[in-house]
């Protein structure tokens, strides 16, 4: 997972080892790669279609289809296109029964499994609060895979079976390993393997899956991009509220991991030097003003009181109570004062605000809007107002670790055979 | 100019309108560009050579090189190979007379001239410190232009005839204009226009020249990519101290530009919200903390002494003057938290102090680097310390914009006629 500014395709485990001379092996697989995106893109397509978009003949292209439709990766339909030259051809489309992606979001208070099909759809999701701070990291992950693994039941309910897992956890994750996670107390904790066996014990009828593991934010950041409503947007800050502060930078479509892979700490970036000492050391960190705990003290609430406490700190906005508006305000220009130094960083087409931060922008958006106005270089930052949006509904961290298990199956269907065959 | 995260090779100017019908021409002009870097790479080489690494018959090589030799791009040398197959061949080397590019760099208080050969090399240097705040911009571009015109009458004694310019300015410049450059006090000021004219009319004997222009610290980062001792360093955050902090980031070897063409504006990322008020409209931005005014001031010297001040800063805090070694202290402090921040943003391999920071870095880098030490997340920047680091005193802004005129030139020989045949 390390390196700048990749994309999310990173190395992707092969199930069967190619040889050393299987070039015309090597050259099918990424033709089989080819013509399942094609038809993933269009949504529906006739082989002929297909053939004329990748630059492939008609009869390699049946070829490729007849293998993906084998290993249930398209399903073709009665329906014929007319309109077009030549004969009607059967219609082709990526399966939406069979293969799926599990993605799995072990967060501080909550932990939320989605199993999406290969259109990227989310088709089971299952959510549970539970106290994940200072647990021991086997005890989360077999509570993690308990999950998982009910999941994995209503998915089975609709003829949908796992080709590999991607946990998205609240850290810095580099090559599969928690190098840190201070809300958890978690420190170079491999996450793959107990998840993995964990999973396996509780399902010996499933092959053990395929694991990948990434940071919350990053994932989040990508479900946006994939799912969300940025339209013609492709560089974005991404933050997320959560017990922590988490965040993400999308440039031109692709994450940026950074040199040592913690780009996008913006809950880390100082507000104020003489400030409260945070977690990861530092004095000042913006998780102290507006993470969680910070906006649900400062609002009277019970800063361990989670999902529940930051709705009824919404109802209590809402309803105009004078401590819970301080709260918001003064949180959000705090977030305001940071994302306007990030803007003049990197200058992004937009700022997205997910997590906790979605359902309270109403009243975080305004004081943070006035921090940017002021403070982003020259007014350059577009006159209409400062482009701070709410992330979609539709794009979270889970839903974008089991996109990340589906692309990785689109970049190589070869790889990506089911788990659900022990 | 304007645009995400591309590279330096903005739109090049041709000369020759290509033909609808000329995909021939096309093809060659691409050829003759692969050629000439494939040479310039290398630094000496064969036609057969060449011909190997680029996958051209040596027949077409040949040819391509002729027209490359004549239009003094190319020179041989009577030296031939030995020990390779086939015939020992003659030598081929970038020219290094002839065809050069021009820099101007044109800042608050200084217009440095650049002329460098096709090579890079950085062949005439021309310097004059010069009062250029709040002045009429016709009247600094006529300056400029004959700073640039003494200069290229050196140029013309060591037999480099320029192909164009480049101008390299202190404030936000998209699409050729500057749109804000709060040091000079100017605002929606094109900046080629004029300068070519100024030049034309000292120089009646030269064509008029192609003029492009760019903000002065995304050169000076290009120039420290390109010539600067990063070794493995792609990904970059270029700080550098002028009257005003200009920065840039470069990521994978390329600039980022930013949605709005801004990205990279360190200078005023806060430091202190309720600290002074900056000339961007902004408070507390880093630039009243650790620009070069600010800086000279608080070591109780004439803010206007320029380039005198600041050695003069150097030397009494060489000498533990204890009033110009708080001044660096403090601003090394601030830029240390601004660097935290952005380091936690973008996770850089290394941190690049130019300008004026490059003689200070004794005294500023210890404090910038305790404070990094502190906030920047988990300690997970490497052990060994923050590498924080001197520019290279061989890459500034001037050689940056020469540079840029030699990589179009690069990438479209035909494109770039000499300019001074009338």
């Amino acid at each position: 997972m390390n390196g700048n500014h990749t994309g999310s395709q990173g190395a992707r485990p092969a199930l069967t080892p190619l040889e050393p001379k299987a070039d015309r092996e090597t050259v099918r697989r990424h033709n089989l790669s080819l013509v399942l995106r094609a038809v993933r893109d269009e949504g529906e397509a006739t082989r002929a279609g297909v053939a004329g978009r990748v630059g492939l003949t008609r009869a390699a292209v049946s070829s490729l289809v007849e293998q993906l439709m084998e290993s249930g990766f398209l399903t073709e339909s009665g329906k014929t296109f007319s309109g077009q030259a030549g004969r009607p051809g059967t219609v082709l489309k990526v399966a939406r029964t069979g293969l799926a992606g599990v993605g799995v979001e072990i967060n501080v208070d909550y932990v939320s499994v989605c199993v999406a099909d290969l259109s990227g759809t989310d088709r089971v999701r299952l959510v549970e609060h539970l106290d994940n701070r200072g647990a021991d990291p086997a005890l989360v992950f077999s509570r993690a895979a308990a999950i998982a693994a009910r999941a994995l039941l209503s998915a089975a309910e609709q003829d949908l079976r796992p080709m590999g897992a991607a946990l998205a956890l609240p850290g810095l994750v580099t090559q599969g390993t928690v190098r840190e996670a201070p809300n958890l107390g978690w420190r170079d904790v491999d996450a793959r393997t107990p998840f993995a066996e964990a999973l396996a014990a509780l399902r010996p009828d499933l092959r053990r899956p395929q694991v990948r593991s990434e940071n919350e934010a990053n994932l989040a950041a990508l479900a946006e991009l994939w799912f969300g409503g940025l339209g013609e947007a492709r560089s974005f800050l991404y933050l997320t509220g959560e017990i922590g502060v988490g965040g993400a930078l999308v440039l031109d479509g692709e994450l940026l991991r950074g040199a040592n892979g913690f780009a996008g700490e913006i809950g880390h970036v100082s507000v104020a030097d003489d400030g409260p000492l945070c977690r990861c050391g530092a004095r000042g960190c913006l998780e102290q003003y507006a993470g969680q705990a910070a906006l649900l003290r400062a609002a009277g609430l019970d800063e361990r009181s989670g999902a529940h406490g930051v709705a009824e700190l919404a109802r209590r906005a809402a309803a105009g109570e004078p401590r819970a508006l301080a709260a918001l305000t003064g949180a959000g220009t705090m977030l305001g004062r940071v994302l306007s130094g990030a803007v003049n960083l990197f200058d992004p087409d937009a700022v997205v605000l997910g997590g906790i931060y979605r359902d309270l922008l109403p009243w975080l958006g305004p004081p943070a809007g006035a921090e940017l106005a002021t403070r982003v270089v020259s007014g350059l930052w577009p006159a209409e107002g400062v482009r701070l949006r709410a992330a979609s509904p539709a794009a979270d961290a889970a839903r974008g670790a089991a996109a990340l298990v589906l692309q990785d199956a689109l970049a190589d269907p070869v790889a990506y055979a089911r788990f659900d065959e022990a």
